[in-house]
């Protein structure tokens, strides 16, 4: 398991895209929300959407592996797709918040890997959240201090990447996951193997 | 610090080489001796050869880093060179065995790396041991007893590389080394990056 997080406006969904169309073993995780559908968005792709009573239902009834509350909306993670991509030997990628990522944290402590990405700086973060063309003015401020929260738990994450060019942002995501999956404890294989290369006479 | 640890004859050693050539700001910590010299060896390249009286001057004016004995004959690491290397801002590579690794470990908690070197099979792995002419027939089967206590303490490191061809071994290591440098905690610029990037007003 693999989680992205930054502030919205860092580049995290972009570089999301990128690694699952390079890499054939990741996988996206579809977080469920209950807030609206932008014009833009696909049922299943970006988001789950439900109403507040179905999500309600999903958190009662367990099947939500994390879930918070942003902007007065409900966001989490479905339980089942990633069990089922997991035992399929794929890489689950994730792109969640910070609480989100807490709470992955602790429901599955050995086997998450968390990066957060920073924007280059201040003035184009601020740059980025403008050009959401249908983001009004509220709405870009509102996000900004969201960034500021976002940012400010920089620190509970693994690894840190400055996304300065997505070019080299996304070498590095690259880069982590192949050196996570070398990772000793990552490789079902090696006792067996080990096995065969002792001495035994 | 990057540690890489095999069985003599897995290849760590052009493993090690090929990293030093390749990456500039890694160096290699030259591991104190009291073994003889072998022909192709450089003093302070390969070893630093010491007598028993010398060696153990330095264990006991606490100068290594860590020290144990293999065959009869002492090996450790002067902690020196490797406090300068580190306090300059490079990355130290580090060729020794199992013993050396849980002690380093023991000295320097949070930033210790290590690989462990596995050969593509028994075959390989005893073929490689008798390529090397200098080495009479008993010290091979002493080398294959010592590579199986070696290959024992496979699970005891956070990476496993199996090399099967060297190019790939290699890119592997460099795999882990830049991810590595990706860390959190490896970024002592980040926190006050972050401070520029915060929302204060």
């Amino acid at each position: 398991m693999l989680v992205l997080s930054s502030p919205s406006g860092a580049g995290k969904t972009t570089l999301s895209r990128r690694l699952l169309e390079k890499d054939a073993n990741v996988v996206m995780s579809v977080s469920a929300t209950t807030r609206p559908k932008r014009p833009n968005e696909v049922e299943g792709r970006d988001y789950f959407f439900h109403s507040d009573v179905q999500f309600a239902a999903m958190v009662k009834a367990g099947e939500l592996l994390e879930h918070a509350v942003v902007f007065g909306h409900q966001y989490g993670t479905p339980k089942k797709p990633v069990q089922t991509a997991l035992a399929a030997g794929r890489d689950v990628l994730f792109d969640i918040d910070w609480q989100g990522t807490q709470q992955l944290r602790q429901q599955v402590r050995d086997d998450v890997v968390t990066i957060f990405v920073l924007p280059p700086s201040r003035g184009e973060l601020e740059r980025r959240l403008r050009a959401r063309a249908q983001d009004s003015a509220e709405v870009v401020a509102r996000r900004m201090a969201k960034a500021d929260d976002e940012i400010s738990h920089w620190a509970e994450y693994d690894y840190v990447i400055v996304n300065q060019d997505f070019d080299r942002a996304e070498r590095q995501v690259e880069t982590i996951l192949r050196a996570e999956r070398l990772k000793r404890a990552r490789q079902p294989g090696i006792p067996g193997f080990v096995e065969t290369l002792m001495h035994h006479d």
